[in-house]
C-alpha cells in the first residue's frame, strides 16, 4: 500500500501510486540505464557496459528497506542505489560495473527521477482535470436557467443562475489547470551536471552525452544544470497551490449549499460516503471535506518550498534535502482534491424547489436595490434610497414582503403600479448579464 | 512617509510609494470617474454627471484618517469613499450626486483599484529587473574565465567559473521575472459585476458599460466578474514568491562568498552601508541581508493568500478582507529584494587572487574525481577508486598535496608522468562545459 | 496615522499605536538612557554623561524620515540613531557624547526596544482579553438554557445550548490567552551582549552593568544574551497564531449563524458597520470578517518567523532583519481580531425563536440517534438501527416528521407509547451533560 | 516499512514507527475497549460485552487496505473500523456486537487515538532530548576554554569560547524542549462528547462514563469535549516548530563551521554518512542537512494547522480532516532533526588549531573595538575612533596586522607600550562574561 493510514485523508490511491517506492526506484534506474546508453553512443563507455547496466536496472531486484536506511545516512538515495547497482553488476560483469553512473552526481539522478515522476503525474492530473471540466460544462449548460440566490458575505443577495455559479468554478479551474499543466511541461527537462554543474569529467563529450541522455529519456535539454536553481519546481508547487485553492473554493461553495438550512445542491452519496456513525439521517459533504483538507495543507507546502529556494552555491544543504517529500505531498493532495471534486461535479444533485423557496423566504428583500434603481430613475437616487429604507424597515417589523411594504407607500404607488411592484420580485427577470457571462466563461480561451 | 520605522527592512521607498494612501485613493476614484464616463457614453447616466464626478474625483480632497476609520467599520474602504464622494458632489451638483457608483459594488472599486496599482508595480519592477539582468550579463561576460571553487553542501568541489555562477543566477532570475511579468499582465483586467456578479441593475447596458469602462481604464475585459475567484491575484503573489526566492538564492551565495574566511566576492559598500556600530573593520552584507529577509517573509504571504482562496459564494468573508495588505506587502518585499540585488549586481567587487588561493588551499583534493577518472580509464574504476582513497588519506595525514601523494604511489607513477600528475591540479583545464552552459544560459530564450 | 489605507483591515488603531514611529524610537532611546545610567552607577562612565544622554533621549527631537532612510542602508536603525544621538550630544556636551551606546551593539538596542514594545502590547491585549472573557461568561450564563441545533460537518445534529457553545469559545480563548500572556511575560527580558555576546568591552563590569540595566528598564536578566536564539520571540508569535485561530473559530461560527438561511445569532450593527453599498437590507458580519481576515494572515507570519529561526552564529543575516515587521504585524492582526470579537461578544443579539424553528424544520430527524438508542435498549441495537432507517426513509419520502413515521411502525408502537414517541423530539430533554460541561468550562482553571 | 522512499529525508525509523498503521489501529481499538469497560463499570452495557469487545480489539486482525479505502470514502477511519469491529464481534457474540462504540462519535475515537500516539511520541522525544542535552552540556564544559572567532552577519568578530557557543544552543534547546514537553503533557486528555459534544445518548451516565474512560486510558478528563477547539494540538505543533527551529539553528552553525574554508568543527562521519558519489575527499554535513530540511518543512505544517483552526460549529469540515497527517509529519520531522543533532552533539570533532589560525588570519582586526576602547579611555572615544580607522586602513593596505599598524602611529605609542599593543590581540584575555554566561546558561532553570 502506498499511503499510511494516518495519512488516509492526504492521498487518493491513484496519486499515491505515482510516488510509490517502485516508481521512484525505477525512475532512478531509468536514468542510470539511459545515461549508460547515451555515453555508449558518444563513445565514452563500451556498448556492452550500457547493455549490462540496462539489464540490471530493474527496481524489483533492489532491497527497499536497505536503500531507505542507507539513504538516510548518506543524505541521498542515489549513493546507496548506485552502489547497489554496481554490486549487482559486479557479480555478473566486472568490466561493466566500472561504468555505472559515469560522470554523473547524486542529484543528477534524484532530480531527473523526480522530473520523470512529475511527467506521469501530469498525465494523471490531466485526465481528472478533463473529467472535471467536462462535467462542469455539462452541468452549467443544464442549469443555465436554474435561478438561485446570490450570496455575498454569507448574506442573501439578488438572484444568479446555478449555471453562472458553475461557470465561475469552471473558469477558475480551467485557468488554474492550464497554468499547472504548463508548469509541469516546463519542468520536463533533464538534470545533468556532474559534481559542480560543469560535467568536467566528461571533457568534450559533455554536451553530446547530455543531449543524447535527454533524448533517450524524452526530456528537453535545459540551457544548463539547475542543481541549486529550483524555480521550475517551485512553479509546479505554486501552481498546485492555486489549483488546490480553486478546487477548495468549489468545495467550500458546495459544502455551504449542502447545509441543512440551505439544502440546494448535494454532492453524491452512496458507497460508504457521507454517513455518520451516530446519526443515520446525515448526509455529510465528505468529498468536499477532503478537498478542503487538501486545500488547507498545500499552502503550507508551498511556503516550505519557497523558503527552501535559497540553496547554497552549486548544491545546497537543507533546502535541497527537504524537497522530495514536499513535492510528492503537494501533487498527492492536489490530486486528492481533484478526484474528489470530479466525483462531485459528475454526480451532484440539485434541489431547485428549495432554491425557489429560499428566494421566496427573503420576502423580496433581495430586490431592494432593484426597487431603488427603478424608483430612483424617477425620484432621484436619494429620495429612492430613503423610501426603500423605510419600506425595508416596515417589512421587517411587520413580517410582510418588501412588495407589500412598497404598496403601502403612496410615494411609491404614485409612480409604480401594483403589477410593476409585483414584478420587482420576479427573480428570472433580474439576471442582467448572467447568461452572457456564463457563455463567455465556458467559451473563453483566456 | 509611506513606511513605518518598524517595517524599515520590509520596504524600499520606491515600492512603498506604489501603495501609498494617495495612490490607492486616486486609483479608486479613477474607477468611479471612468465608470461614470462609460455609463454616460452608454446613455445610462447624463454626461453632465460624468463630468461632475470626474471633477470631484481627486484624492487630495479626501480625509484619509476618516476614510480609514470608517473603512474599518464598514469592512471596505469603498463604502465610505463612495459616500464621501457623493457628499462632495451633492454640495455642488445634487443632480449628479445621484449617479455616483451607479450599478457598481464595493468590490468592483477595490479590486479594480488594486489592479491599477499592480499595473504601476509592474512598471517599477520591470525597470529594476532590466537593470539587474543587464548588470549580471555584463558581469558574467567579464568573469567568463575567472576560475573559482565550486561548492556543494558547503564543501569545496572541482572548479567552476564565476561567469557560470553568475549566469546561473541570471537564468533563474530571467525565467522568474518573465513569469511574474506575465502574471502581472494577466491580472490587468477589469473587475465589474455589481452586487452578485450579474450587473443586473444595468439591464441590457451591462456589457456595453463594462466594455467601455475597461477601455477607459486601459484594462482587458475578462470573461466574467471574478469577485470570488482569486486565481489571477494568487498567481501574482506566487510568482513574487518564486522571484523573491531566486533573488534570495543570489543573496545567499554572495553573503557566503563575503565571509571573512572566503572573501571572494563583495557587495558594494559606501554611503552608510554595511558598517558596524562596534566593529569599525567590518563590511557587512547588508543588501544581501535585506534580500534574504524579504525572501523569508514572502513565502508566508503566499501561504496566507492561497489559504484565503476558498472564498464563499459570490463574495467571501475573511479571505477577501485579508488580501489587500498581503498583496501590497508581497510586492514591496519583492521590490526591496530586487533593488537590493540590483545594487549588488551593479557594484560587486571580486577578489580573484583569493579565489586562486582558496583553490590552492585544498591542496588538490578537489581534483580527486579527475584523478580517479584518469587513472580509472586505464586501471578500471574500482582499482582507481582504491588508489585515490589511499592517496587522499595520505595527503591528509601528511599535510601534503594530492599530487605529492599520487607521486608517491608506484601504481600511479607507472601510468602517469610527473607532468601529468601536476596538470591534474590545473583548475583552468578542468572546466568541462562551463563556458558552453554559460553562453546557453545568457542566450537562451527558454 | 499609524496604518496605511491599504492595510486598513490589518490593524486596529489601538494596536497600530503600539508600534508607531514615536513608540519605537522612544523605546530605543530609553535603552540608551538606561544603559548610560547603569554604566554610570557601575562607575564605567561619568554621572554627568548619563544625565546628558538621558536629557537628549527624546524621540520627538529626531528626524524619522532620515533615520528610516539611513537605517535601510545600514541594515539596522540602531546605527543611525546612535549616530544622531551622539551628534545631538556633541553639540551641547562633547565630553558626554563619547559615552553614548558604550559597550553595546546595535541588536542590543533593537531587541530590547522590541521587548519594551511587547510589554506595552501585553497590557493592551490583556485589557481586551479580559473584556472578551467577561462578555462571553455573561452571555454563556444568560443562554444556559437557550436550546439550538448542534451542527457537525455543517449538517444539523442533536441539540446543544447556546450557553455551551459560548462556553466552548470561552474555554479555548481563555487557554490561548493564558498561553500568550505567559509567553509575553517570558520575553520581558533584557538583550545585552555587545559585539558577540560576551560584553568583552566592559571587562569585569559586564554583569554589574547588565544587572543594573535590566533593573533600570524593569526587565528580567536572562542567563545570557540571545542575539541568535529567537525561541522566546517565536513563542510569542506562535501563541498569537493560536489565539488568532481561536478568535477566528468564534468568528467563523458567528458568521455561519448570521447566514440569511440560519439567522440565529448576529454581531451588533450600528455606526457604519455591516451595511452594503448596493443592498440596503443587508447586515454583513464585518467584525467577523475582520477577525477571519486576521486569522488568515497570522499563520503566514508564524511560518516566516519559524523559518527565520536558524540564524547564523552569534548574529544572523536575513532571518534577523526579517523579524521586526513580522512581529509587529502579528501583534496587530491578533489585536484586530481580539477587539473585533470583543465587540461581537459584548453586543450580539440572539433570535431564539429562529433557533426553535430551525430545530423544528428538521422534523425530528436529528433525534434519530435518540430513538435508536431508546428502541435499541429493548430490541437490540441492530434491529433498532434497521427500524430507524426505515422510519427516516419514510419520513423523507412522505415529508412527515420522524415521530409520525415511527408512529406508523407497529414494531415501534409495540414498545413505545405515542407520548413517548412525542417526547423523543423534545430538545430540552436531550442535552446530556451540556450544562455540566458548560459549568466546568467556565469554572476550570485548566 | 513505515516511510516511503520519497519521504526518506522526512522521517527517522524510530519516529515513523510511532504513527505506523498498527500503532494507529491499536490506539483506536484501545479506545473502543476502554469505552466498553467504562460503560460496563457504569452499568450502561453488560460486562460480558465489554469483555468480548476487549478480546476482539486487536489491530492485527483487521484489514488495513480495506480500512484505508473505506475510510477515504467515509471521511474518517472510525466508521469503517467500528463497522469491522462490530462485524467481528457479531460472528462470535451477537449480543455484545450491539454495544460497540456505544454513545461515542467518530471523532471521539480518532482524537483520543491521536492523543495516545502523542503520548508515545513524548516518551521517544524525551529520550532523545535528554541525550542531546547531556551531550551538549558535556561538550560545553569540555570546551569552556576553547577560544574561537565570534561571527556576526557571517563576518569575523571578537573571540568567544566554543563552550559559550554550545551553551547558547543548549539554552535554547532546553527551553524549547521544556515547552514542547509541557504541551505534550497538556494534550494528554480524553476526547469524548458523542454526536455534538453533550453525550446526550448516555443521559446521566455521561460524566461517570467519561471519568471512567479517562482513567482507563490514563488520560486527564478535560472540562468539556474539544471537537472543534484545537488549541492544545496547535500548541504541540507550534512548539515542534520552535524546537525544530532551535535544532536547525544548531545545524546551521555546525554546517557553517564545517565549510572547507572554516574547518573548525565537524559532525561525525562514518557508517555511510557524508560521502559523495563523485568526490571521495568530501565530508558532507549530512546530519545537519537533514535537520535543516526538517526545519524547512515544519513551519509550513504549523501554518497549515493554524489556518485550519477555525473549524465549523460542533465539528468542522476540511480543517479537521486535514490534521492527522499534519500532526504526524510535524512530530516525525521534529524527531528526525532531534536524532540527527543528538548524533552530532555526541560525536562532533573540534579542530582548535584551525580555530586559532582563523583568529590569527584576521591579523588582529577583530580587536579594533578593544583597541578603540582602550585608547578612548585616555584620548576620548572620538579621537580613538579616528586613530583606529587610520590604523585599520593602513593594515589593510599594507597587509600588516592591526598591532603593527598601531605601533606605527605615534599618538598610539605615546600612550600604549609595545607590550600593551601586543596584548590587544590576545583572544584569551578578551572574553568578557563568556564563562559567566556559559555557566548561567547551563545552570539556569529559566
Amino acid at each position: 500500500m502506498s499511503t499510511r493510514l494516518i495519512e488516509s485523508f492526504a492521498n487518493a490511491p491513484k496519486y499515491a501510486e505515482l510516488f510509490s517506492d517502485a516508481s521512484l526506484l525505477q525512475a532512478m534506474l531509468d536514468f542510470e540505464a539511459a545515461l549508460a546508453q547515451a555515453e555508449s553512443s558518444a563513445g565514452v563507455i563500451p556498448a556492452s557496459a550500457a547493455e549490462a547496466i540496462a539489464k540490471s536496472a530493474k527496481a524489483k531486484d533492489f532491497d527497499v528497506e536497505e536503500l531507505a536506511s542507507r539513504g538516510l545516512r548518506a543524505g541521498t538515495l542515489s549513493i546507496p542505489l548506485v552502489k547497489a547497482l554496481t554490486e549487482r553488476l559486479r557479480a555478473v560483469d566486472k568490466e561493466s560495473a566500472r561504468f555505472v553512473h559515469w560522470g554523473a552526481t547524486s542529484q543528477d539522478v534524484s532530480d531527473t527521477a523526480m522530473v520523470l515522476l512529475l511527467r506521469r503525474a501530469r498525465v494523471a492530473l490531466a485526465e481528472d482535470a478533463a473529467r472535471l471540466q467536462a462535467a462542469l460544462r455539462r452541468a452549467s449548460d443544464e442549469h443555465a436557467n436554474t435561478v438561485m440566490l446570490g450570496r455575498t458575505l454569507l448574506q442573501a443577495g439578488p438572484p444568479i443562475t446555478l449555471g453562472l455559479k458553475i461557470a465561475g468554478w469552471f473558469g477558475e479551474l480551467r485557468r488554474s489547470w492550464a497554468r499547472l499543466d504548463e508548469d509541469l511541461g516546463d519542468v520536463a527537462i533533464l538534470q545533468f551536471g556532474g559534481a559542480v554543474g560543469t560535467l568536467a569529467s566528461l571533457g568534450d563529450k559533455a554536451l553530446p552525452v547530455a543531449t543524447g541522455l535527454a533524448k533517450q529519456l524524452g526530456l528537453a535539454l535545459p540551457a544548463g544544470p539547475w542543481h541549486a536553481h529550483r524555480d521550475r519546481l517551485a512553479a509546479v508547487v505554486c501552481s498546485c497551490g492555486i489549483y488546490a485553492g480553486a478546487l477548495a473554493k468549489m468545495a467550500k461553495d458546495v459544502s455551504l449549499l449542502m447545509q441543512s438550512e440551505v439544502g440546494e445542491l448535494f454532492e453524491p452519496g452512496g458507497d460508504g460516503r457521507g454517513g455518520s456513525s451516530t446519526m443515520p439521517q446525515k448526509r455529510n459533504p465528505i468529498a468536499c471535506a477532503l478537498a478542503l483538507g487538501a486545500g488547507n495543507r498545500v499552502p503550507g507546502y508551498v511556503a516550505s518550498f519557497l523558503s527552501g529556494m535559497p540553496q547554497e552555491h552549486e548544491r545546497g544543504i537543507g533546502g535541497l534535502q527537504a524537497e522530495a517529500a514536499t513535492i510528492a505531498r503537494t501533487i498527492e493532495d492536489t490530486g486528492l482534491a481533484l478526484v474528489s471534486m470530479s466525483e462531485v461535479a459528475e454526480g451532484f444533485s440539485v434541489d431547485d424547489g428549495r432554491m425557489k423557496r429560499n428566494i421566496a423566504s427573503t420576502r423580496g428583500m433581495i430586490f431592494a436595490e432593484r426597487a431603488m434603481m427603478k424608483i430612483g430613475a424617477q425620484l432621484g437616487r436619494d429620495s429612492a434610497h430613503t423610501l426603500i429604507e423605510q419600506a425595508v424597515r416596515r417589512a421587517e417589523q411587520q413580517g410582510v414582503s418588501l412588495g407589500e411594504a412598497l404598496n403601502a407607500l403612496p410615494q411609491v404607488t404614485a409612480i409604480l403600479s401594483a403589477q410593476e411592484i409585483h414584478e420587482l420580485a420576479d427573480p428570472g427577470s433580474y439576471l442582467g448579464a448572467a447568461e452572457a457571462f456564463r457563455k463567455r466563461l465556458l467559451a473563453s480561451e483566456e
